[in-house]
C-alpha cells in the first residue's frame, strides 16, 4: 500500500472548482467536543476563546485533522459572534474581544492549512440575538462583524452552519454572499425539518435561492439520519429544478432515539454520550452512504475525532486514488493485527470481521435507547405545529408551560 | 469555586516523600490509545516512535494531562525496548534507534513537567524476549538499556508496568533498583492473577521483596475490576506483613465480561471499543473507590483521555484542597448547564442526575456483553492450570492447538 | 374490592347492541400459540385439529379466557378452511375432516360460553387458495363451507380475521354477510397497509362498504403499532364519512423492529419470541390507549394468555364497573405483595412501581432489536411497490429471486 | 421420526429402581406460576387451594406435563402446610381445610398419572413456622400432618423441596423418612449456599445423612446457576464419600444478575419476569448440561411450562430412545418450518439456527441486567455472615434496619 502524502494539484484550486470537477472534499471534525475533552473548551457555553488562550491546542487539533485527510479547515469560530461571547463570556478570566478570537482562529487555521495546502473556511453559526427575537438588521450585523474578520484574513470560502431555523440561515447566507466568496450552508436539522416546520427540501431551496452554492446538514443527528436528511434536501432541489453541491457533517454519536431537536434533548447530552460514539467502521459506512447519494463534501461535527475523519478518507481512497498521511499509522480494516501473537486476534485482521461486529457496551445495567427529554418531541407539540397554532419555539414553550400538552 | 492553579510546595518533593506524607498522587492517561486516535501511533505494534517523528503531538498530550491534574508524567516509552522496536519497526519509514526514541521521550516529558512542576517517571514494560523464552540475562539487558537513558536524562523515578508474568516484572524491578531511584511496579492482571496462576497477593509480595516501593495494576481491566485486584494485593501484603504504597491505572473501558487476559480477548479489541468508554462520572466513582481502599497513586491507562484524569482530580479535590487547571473549563457535576435555555437541560446541572444516569448506547442491535475469544478463558484451560498440567501460556497454547480442550 | 362475577344483563344482548350502547367488549387471546406451548398445536401448520383430538384442552383454554374477562369466545377454527387442512393435514395421524374440526370448535366454544353468558363468534381467516392465485369463486366457496357449519351451530356473530390482503378480506366479508349475522373484519397489517400497498384507512373503507360492522386489526404487530394502525383506519373511515365499530387484537409480543409483514419476518419467530412477551402492565397500557382512541372491542392474538386478557379487564374496570372472575386471584397493581415478609418486595405493591419498571432480560449477550429477514422490508421492494411495477407478493418474490433488489 | 407413546416397562418401577438402573427421570414444571397466569393461583400467597376450587384446571396442567414427558407428577401441595394456609387463607371465599387441599391434590395427580403410568410424588416445602423461629417439634408436626395425607393416598415417593435453610430441610427429610418411602430433597439455593451460609456441598451431605436418596436444587435460580449448584453438591458428597442421586428443577427464567436469595430480590419479581423466560432451546442446553454432570432427575420449577419439559425430553431422546407424546405436535429443532412459504422462514428449520440465535427483547428502553433489591446481596451482609456476627436472616434484617450496612 502506498501512502501518497503529496496531494494532487487540484488541491490548489478553490472549493467550487474542486466540487464542480467531481472531486470528493473531506471536511474536518468537531472542535468544541474534542477540545472539551482535552481541557480547553467549556461544555455549556461551548465558546472558542481557546484560539487566544491556548493556540497550541487548537493548532494541534487542526493539524491532526489535516493529517487525517481534511481538505477544509474550518476556523474555530463556533459561537464566536459578539452577542454569544458576551452572553457567556463572564467566566473567562480576562475579557477577550470577539474580534481577537475570530482573528486568532483565522491565523491558526491558515498556518496549519499551509502545511498541507488545505482550504480555510470561515464559519458563522446561529446567534442568541435571533432566538431572543431581535430583528433581521441586528442579526445580520452580528454576522457582518465576523465576516469582516474573515475578509481581512482572506479565508478561502465561507460556511454558515448550525442553524435550527432556515430564516436565520438565509440571513447568514445573504450576509456572507456580500463577500463575493463561495458560500456553503448547513442546518442542524433532521428529516422532520427546521424548528418552524420547514421541510429539509424547502430549507435547501431557500438556501440556494439566497446564494449558497453548497447545502446540507451538520451536527444534532447521527450519520445515518443526516444522510437521509441530505437526501431529502436533494429531492427538494430536484423538484425545484435547482442545482447545488451537497454537504454532510453529522455527529459521531449514534442517535436513533432522538427527537426533532436532536441529541441535545437526549438524557446523555453532553456528559454521558460515550456509549454512543461511532467506531471507525461506522464512519466508513457513513462515508460510503453519503457518497452513494451524491454528497461530495463529507466531514463531521461533534464527536468526530481525527481517526473518524481518516475513516472517511480511507473508505473513499479507491475513488480518490490516495490515502491521507495519518494512514501511515493505520492498517486498512485492521490488517495491522495480522502479526499478533494470539491467533484469535490475528483473525480480526479482515474487513468482514469489523464490518459485521456488533460491539458490546460492557454496560449490562444500561439500555440501548433513551426517551428524549423536553417538549420538542411530544405528539401534542407536533400537532400544534402542524395546526400552525404555534409556529415558533417560544410559542411552543409557552404552550408547554401552560400544560396545554 | 476557586481553581488553585499554583500547586502547593509539596509538589517539589519526590514521589515517595509525597506518598509517605499521605498525599494523593494523580497519574496520567493512555498514550498509545489517545495518539492512535490522533493519528500518530499504529494499533498492533503500539510503538512510540512518535517521540521522534512528531514530538509536538506527544508534547501536547503530556500538556493536556498536566493541565488535567497529572502529578506524574510517564515518558512515552511503552514497548520501547530494543527487541520490540526491531520486531515491529520495519513499517517505520526511516529506521529510528531505540535510544533516540527513549531519549526524545524523556526530553518531552521533562519539558512539559517543568511547565507545572510535575514528576517524570521513566517506564519499562514487558518484552518480546521474555515471551519467546529467552533467559533472565537477556531480558534484564533489555531493561538496562532503557534504564541507561533514564539515568542520563535523570528522570525522577521509575515504573515497571504492563507485565503479565510476575517473574518478568521482578526482573524489571531488580534492574530498575540498580539506579537507586524509587521504583513502582504494576501488572496488567485481574483478580485471577498472572498468566502462570500467581495470585495478585503473591504478585505484590514478590514485587515488594524485589524492591518496589509502590505496587498495583495497570491496563487490561476496567476500573472496578482493577480496584478489586489492588485490594487483593493489599490483602496479600498485609498477610505477609509487608508495606508498600498502592497504585492503580486501569482501562477507561467497561469490561465486566472479559476473561483472565483482559480486554485483548474481547471481540471489540482494539477497534470497536467505543461503546465501552467510561464517562467522566464513571471515573469519579473509580477515583472514590480506589481512594477508599487506600490507593494513593491513582491514574489511568488505555482509553484515559485528559478529561478522565481531570475527573479523578475533581472527585478528590475535597481531600486535596485544590482543582486542576483544566477545571477552569469544566463545571463540577455539570453545573455549567445551569444557564441553558432549555429547562430540561438545566435540570441536568446536578450531581444526582449524572451519578444515576444509565447512559444508552444508541445501538439497538448490539448486546451489552461479549464472550471473550481465545483459549485463555475456557474452563478446560482453567482446570488444566489448576491441575498443574500446564503452567505456562505456551503449554496451554500447545494443548489448545492439540484440541485437548 | 368486590368481584362482580354475575355479569350485567347487557351481556345477553348481541355484539352490535352492546357496542351501539357504548359497552366495552373484551375479546379472547391467542389459541394457536397458547396451545402450542401446552402441546396440542403444531407450530408451522398451526391448524386446530385439537378440537377433535383433545377437546378438553381447548375447552380449558376457553374457560380460562372466560374467567379472565372475555365477552367473546372465538371458535378455534383458525386456518380451518378445507384447503389449509388438506395442505398441512398429512401429519395428523388419522384424517380429520374439515367439517368435524369446525363443528367441534363451535360446540366447545358454546359449551364454555354458556358457563358465563359470553358470545360465540365463528371465525374465518386467509386461505392458501387466495395466495396461490385461485379465483374469487373458489376462495369464496372455501369460506362458505365454514359458514355452513357456523350457521348450523348458530354462532352469535362472525369474524373474518388475519387477512394480509384487503381483497380477500372483502370476499370473506361478502360471504359472511350472506348469513344475516353481524360481521367483524380484522386484517393482520401495520401502519404501512396491506401487502398490495392499500393503506389502513382504505382497507377499513373497503371492509365497511363490503358489509362489516366492526373493523380493525389482529396479529402480526405489537399492541402499540396495532393501536396506531386502527387509528389510521378510523381516520380513513372519518374521511369517507363511514361509521363502524373499532376492534383491536394485537400480539402480546414487543415488535418495534419488525417490517411490513410483521413478526413472522423477525428472526425470533416462532421459537425464540420469549424475551418479547408483554407483561400484564404492558397490556394495561395497551388497553388504555386502545380505549382512548375509541376502540371498544379490545382483545388479543398470538401470545395473549389468560392473564393478559385479565389485564385488559382490570384496566377498564373503572369504566365497566366490574372485575372479571379471575381477579379473585389477582391483586390490582401488585397489591397482593403488601403482606410479603421482605420490605423491598412489599415496596412493589403499588402502581408506580410496575408502571415504571423497565424489566431486564437477563440476557446480556442478546440485543434489544433484530433486523427482520426477508425481502418484504427492503427499500427496493417498497419502491417497486410504489412504482406499481410489482403489485403482488408473488411478483415481488419473483423480482427478489431475479436479484433485482 | 417415531413417537413412542407407550412407555417402556421400566416406568412401572419405583423412582429408586429407575435411577439405580441409570434411567433418566423427567420431572414436571412450575404449578404456581403456570396457574397464576391461567387465573387460578394468587401471586403473593401462592397457595394451592385450586385443587379444591378448580380441580379441572389442575388436572389439565398435570396432563400437559405428562404429555410433555414428565415421569413424575408432584402433588400440587406447595405451601399447603396448615400454618401457611391459615396465614394467607383469609382471602379464600370459603374456608378450605388443609387436609382437603392436600387430599384433592393427591387424587388429581394420581388420576392423571394413571393416564400415563407416571409416578406420584407428595411434596412438602418450607413453613412459616420455621421462619418465625418455632421449634423443631412444631415444624415437624406440620410436615407430619401433610405426610399423613400422602400415606393415606399412597403416593409413590416424597419430595422435600424449596428450603432456604438446610436445618429445616433436614427436619422435613427426617419426618418423610418415617414413611418408609423414598425421599428426595431439594433446596432453593445457589452456589453461595443456604441462608445460614452452609455450602451446597455441606447441605447435600446433611440431607443424605438425614435419609434423602436424591438431593439437588429447585427454584430461585436459572438453569445454568442451578446446574453449577448441583455440581457443588456432588463434589461435597464425593468428598464425604456419600452416594445419592442428583436432581435439578430450576427456574425457566434467566437470572445471571440475582443475589444470594435468588429471583425474589430481582426488581422484576414476580410480575415483570417475561423478558427473562427461557426458550425451548435454552432448556435443551440446560438438559444437556445437567445430564453431562450426572443429574438424572431433571425437571423444572417456576416458569417451566409444558413445552419446556418437552424440550428436556427431546434433548435427551437419543439417550432415552423415545420421544414424549406431545412431540407429535413439535418438530425437532424447528424442522416443522421446512414447509413454510417464505424461504427465510424455511431457513430457520435447523438446529444451528436456533442454537445460535441471540433473541432480541424488543424492549430498547430496558437493560439486560438488574441490581437485586434488598440486603441479602450487599457486601456488608456477606461479610457479617462470614464473621458469624449475623447467622440468621432475622439478625441480618435487624442489622439492616439499624443501618449498620
Amino acid at each position: 500500500r502506498t501512502v501518497i502524502a503529496n496531494l494532487p494539484s487540484c488541491f490548489f484550486q478553490g472549493i467550487l472548482e474542486r466540487l464542480d470537477a467531481g472531486e470528493i472534499v473531506i471536511g474536518d471534525g468537531g472542535f468544541v467536543f474534542a477540545l472539551e475533552k482535552r481541557g480547553y473548551v467549556k461544555a455549556g457555553p461551548w465558546t472558542p476563546e481557546a484560539t487566544v488562550e491556548h493556540p497550541e491546542a487548537v493548532r494541534q487539533l487542526h493539524r491532526e485533522f489535516l493529517r487525517a485527510g481534511s481538505n477544509v479547515l474550518q476556523t474555530f469560530t463556533f459561537y464566536a459572534s459578539e452577542d454569544k461571547l458576551e452572553n457567556r463570556g463572564n467566566y473567562v478570566a480576562e475579557k477577550i474581544s470577539c474580534q481577537k478570537v475570530n482573528e486568532a482562529a483565522c491565523d491558526i487555521a491558515r498556518e496549519v492549512a499551509n502545511e498541507g495546502d488545505a482550504l480555510v473556511a470561515g464559519g458563522v453559526s446561529q446567534t442568541p440575538s435571533y432566538l431572543s427575537c431581535k430583528d433581521k438588521t441586528e442579526v445580520k450585523a452580528a454576522f457582518r462583524k465576523q465576516l469582516e474578520v474573515f475578509m481581512k484574513k482572506n479565508v478561502d470560502f465561507l460556511i454558515a452552519e448550525y442553524f435550527e431555523h432556515v430564516e436565520e440561515a438565509v440571513w447568514a447566507v445573504e450576509v456572507l454572499k456580500e463577500s463575493g466568496k463561495p458560500v456553503a450552508a448547513t442546518m442542524c436539522i433532521g428529516p422532520e425539518g427546521d424548528m418552524h416546520g420547514v421541510s429539509p427540501g424547502q430549507c435547501a431551496v431557500q438556501l440556494v435561492k439566497a446564494g449558497a452554492s453548497i447545502v446540507g446538514v451538520n451536527c444534532h443527528f447521527d450519520p445515518e439520519t443526516s444522510v437521509e436528511t441530505v437526501r431529502l434536501m436533494k429531492e427538494g432541489l430536484q423538484a425545484a429544478k435547482l442545482k447545488a453541491h451537497l454537504m454532510c457533517q453529522p455527529l459521531a454519536f449514534h442517535t436513533p432515539d432522538c427527537g426533532k431537536q436532536g441529541f441535545i434533548d437526549l438524557p446523555e447530552f453532553p456528559f454521558g454520550l460515550e456509549p454512543r460514539i461511532a467506531t471507525r467502521w461506522d464512519i466508513q459506512k457513513y462515508a460510503r452512504k453519503a457518497y452513494d447519494i451524491g454528497v461530495r463534501f463529507i466531514g463531521g461535527c461533534c464527536g468526530f475525532e481525527p481517526y473518524h475523519i481518516r475513516a472517511i478518507a480511507e473508505e473513499l481512497a479507491p475513488e480518490r486514488g490516495f490515502l491521507p498521511e495519518a494512514s501511515e499509522k493505520h492498517g486498512t480494516w485492521g490488517d495491522n493485527l495480522s502479526m499478533h501473537t494470539k491467533p484469535w486476534v490475528r483473525a480480526r485482521a479482515r474487513k468482514e470481521y469489523w464490518e459485521n461486529l456488533k460491539p458490546a457496551s460492557g454496560r449490562p445495567y444500561c439500555p440501548c435507547m433513551s426517551k428524549p427529554d423536553g417538549w420538542g418531541v411530544t405528539k401534542g407539540a407536533k400537532e400544534l405545529m402542524q395546526q400552525k397554532e404555534a409556529t415558533t419555539e417560544q410559542q411552543l414553550k409557552e404552550l408547554f408551560q401552560k400544560k396545554k400538552f
